[in-house]
């Protein structure tokens, strides 16, 4: 099957593992994602004030959080839709950092917005909408930021490669791969969780893969059991969205965990963390779960 | 989100949680499936030989397993694959409950072949295929014989309950249901293991749920993992493909371990059991994992 | 590509066309599917009362209907909506026949109905649920009545003629194929019309293929158009639901057509049914419309 | 239902139907899209040569074609595949243009590009993986040249009508829809065609909808029947693949024409053509193919 796997992904050489190819970290401020720490990012959908970030920020962080997600920019859907603050969504991004001491990861959606973007961002994101704008793409790794390459909603594994391929090629090996469900016809969950991808990209790519529970999931009551099930998964980390009252968040509030929420998902985490780090420790740190050896 | 969510399930409100409702526990020989015990089901996709489904048997049943599965009728989707041994391999099952001491969970496809099949099994299985044979579920409902009702291909949450409530109507409260991965434009993996849809039913329903990792991944190197994905989803137990010599197998054997890669996946399922064990037990035996509390 | 689309169906080598396989035209009273004749089987979607029943088969003949549709047996998604009137359905059914001269199809659900249905109906139908029902598929062809056999959700085009074959391996080569929408994460339309299938099997197999465009559309405004499309896609012919009252029809009332919709449709398909004819004609009469000899 | 599909495209409503809304047709040097006429845009899907272009120019304007298409950039989903001559494959377009007095329409990939792209094209191209690139859609609306919107391999219709949306809003009304398949589990064909939408939108929405059969179909051999079945759905054109040696094409050779296919389409459109304007002159020219008006 490995070779079967190797030809379906053959565009993207770069990203398989081989022989000699070390695993990617990706070093964020003082910390790495892609090694063996559980990268926690956390924070609202969108940016809406400085209250509502900075309250955010500080409690993320106390929960364990390493980086606050928010959007400065916003890919709504519906053009009459909150668009996001812009520039000044991303200066109150930068003084959350600054306060927090947190990393900051926020999305791009124009090639002409990267340099400001890469200013003050840590991370850039490509959103699932544009996981196929390859202008963006070559924008995006230009600026020398670590790139969190969303899944787009159709996008196979191959599909999603190609485009981590395409951030390699243009001198960036900073890609964090970011699992966040797929379009399929069940309507219950906002989209479907497509775990087996994190799963097999553990075993072949040498990227760091994160989940994002709150989009997978479209409802917040299975955040937490989805965030489990990324760590058992091999996942390197999560993306989650908190906010301090998801009844008024402007944006994707039905997803949204809450202050106490996040807590009591951090707290539960714990356990099956510990039992990750244990897992890894036994594997000498080689970034595999004990079930990759099978194949 | 609760109240959607019971609305999108009107149509099945036997299965759903209720003030009253306890969790189902299905009574198998000495064992349940339901409660707090994490059951696997491991077998042939076929029963091929005398020799085959006995050694395989024997040492599943020592790595762990309480369940035999193995094919006697075979819903191939091409008229020219082996369809099965049928009553041949329906005593083949018996002799092998009487040697290992395990369960025997096998397909019935034919509504005539009921009573037949419900005379030597101890879990009458209704594959993916037939998930919407109405005709059928009423008949394997009225054997009286516990059901594992495998999830259609296309079949939605609420479409999967209503065939669950269906069974309920004709009398019979031993219901199973199995997540086997849904069909989407993904190919990489032979079929998209919706974990989602195991948390949510956790969630939601009290019915028994288990996970097929072997038919959602499609490749042996992913069960293992997607076994230790299920045991962070909450699932009650696994229905996993083992046989002596995959390469072999007259079906399915790409997606088959072998007896080393099932002790293995065992060996590393414990501590992932072990902490599943506790958390039960820390909620006294509810049948819930913690993070559901949340919601 | 033909080489390739063979191969994807060389599982059902019978059901494709080869040097020396003529057109399957099957026989039904005394008319033809699968000849040059556009045949509409049109009528409710359930059997509900005589008056029901009668009225609408004596105006959809007098539209040009040649088979009248209506389930006695209903595969109702929901335990507890109505499920058919039975037998006492099959007989108003025979009794429609006798008054109208339509011939009749009707749905089969389980294999102990098989001669029941067959006694009363000219065409069996298998169902959407059924299509892999392969218990049933050999029971309905062992009837030798001709079998209108409807695609799966979520069946491709391969799984589709791999039950049609098996229907031929019984022993009964009428088989027509009736293509009614698959299951997609478009939700506008109740399923999403695959009329790329109509056109391929035209090109690849010598069985008739219908369309259903009301379970395909979901909605009675689209059904006219969709009828449209079915003639330009070379289909042999319509199965549409038609109802004296939609609005309070048992089952299905959003989708079917009233008998002054009805009418129009007919009215509006002839000058495209002529245009089809002629195109018939100057290919004398081998069954494919001009575009089809292109590949 | 008018009410339902009217709530679900609440975000669009200037796409909408309404009383004193009228048909949007675009105008195009001295022809209309969306007026009585079917317009037919062909070419290559890329710009090669100058032999290559004006070869299939020539060709295609004898042949009926009113619009010459062809990539100067291509989002190739493989970063080593063919990117297009860029800038010089745009004054190729030019000349193209001026040698045979076909319109130009071309995909514009970056919001840098546009006014490059838009100084030589007619009509911009956002193409299926940027469907919802906000930045792109709002700088291509912009630069006030009609604009060509393909469907998102996963968009709703909903989804597809936002985006027309946006560009309205950007104060450029001349959209111009193109249905080009969508994402699903059936492999037969290169992508699911589907043409309920194209009904439904002309039903609904005032714009201009044309079909993309070479990316539906996948192969040359379905595209002359799915151009037939666009005509009957109501649809305001094609966009049609065709190469002058669709063996030696850099890119989607497949599914592209060769220059007798493409004649022979274009022959044995005619007569449904002809039907289709018999249609819309009884109905006095509104745009609606009398099925519509049944709804």
């Amino acid at each position: 099957m490995r070779e079967t796997w190797h030809e379906r992904f053959i565009d993207s050489p770069g990203v398989l593992k081989g022989a000699a190819r070390e695993q990617t970290i990706v070093r964020v401020l003082d910390f790495h994602v892609g090694g063996n720490e559980f990268i926690t990012m956390a924070g609202p959908c969108s940016v809406e004030t400085e209250f509502q970030l900075m309250a955010t920020a500080n409690h993320v962080r106390r929960a364990g959080a390493r980086i606050l997600r928010g959007g400065a920019f916003k890919p709504r859907s519906s053009p009459y839709a909150f668009q996001g603050h812009g520039l000044e969504g991303l200066k109150m991004l930068a003084r959350a950092r600054e306060e927090s001491g947190l990393a900051i990861v926020t999305e791009v959606m124009s090639e002409d917005d990267v340099p400001m973007v890469a200013e003050y961002a840590d991370i850039l994101q490509i959103g699932t909408r544009n996981m196929e704008n390859y202008s963006l793409l070559e924008a995006a790794a230009r600026s020398g930021r670590p790139i969190l390459l969303k899944r787009g909603m159709a996008a196979t594994i191959a599909d999603w490669l190609r485009s981590a391929q395409l951030i390699l090629n243009n001198g960036n090996p900073n890609v964090i791969l970011c699992e966040r469900g797929i379009r399929t016809f069940e309507t219950a969950t906002r989209n479907t969780f497509d775990v087996s991808a994190i799963a097999l990209l553990k075993q072949i790519s040498h990227l760091p893969v994160i989940a994002d529970p709150s989009h997978a999931a479209g409802h917040r009551e299975l955040v937490p059991v989805l965030a489990r099930i990324a760590v058992a998964s091999g996942a390197d980390g999560l993306l989650v969205e908190v906010h301090p009252n998801p009844e008024k968040a402007w944006s994707d509030g039905e997803q949204s965990l809450d202050f106490a929420g996040f807590d009591a998902m951090m707290y539960d985490l714990e356990p099956w963390l510990e039992l990750r780090g244990r897992e890894l420790e036994r594997r000498e740190g080689d970034g595999a779960l004990p079930m990759e050896a099978v194949g």
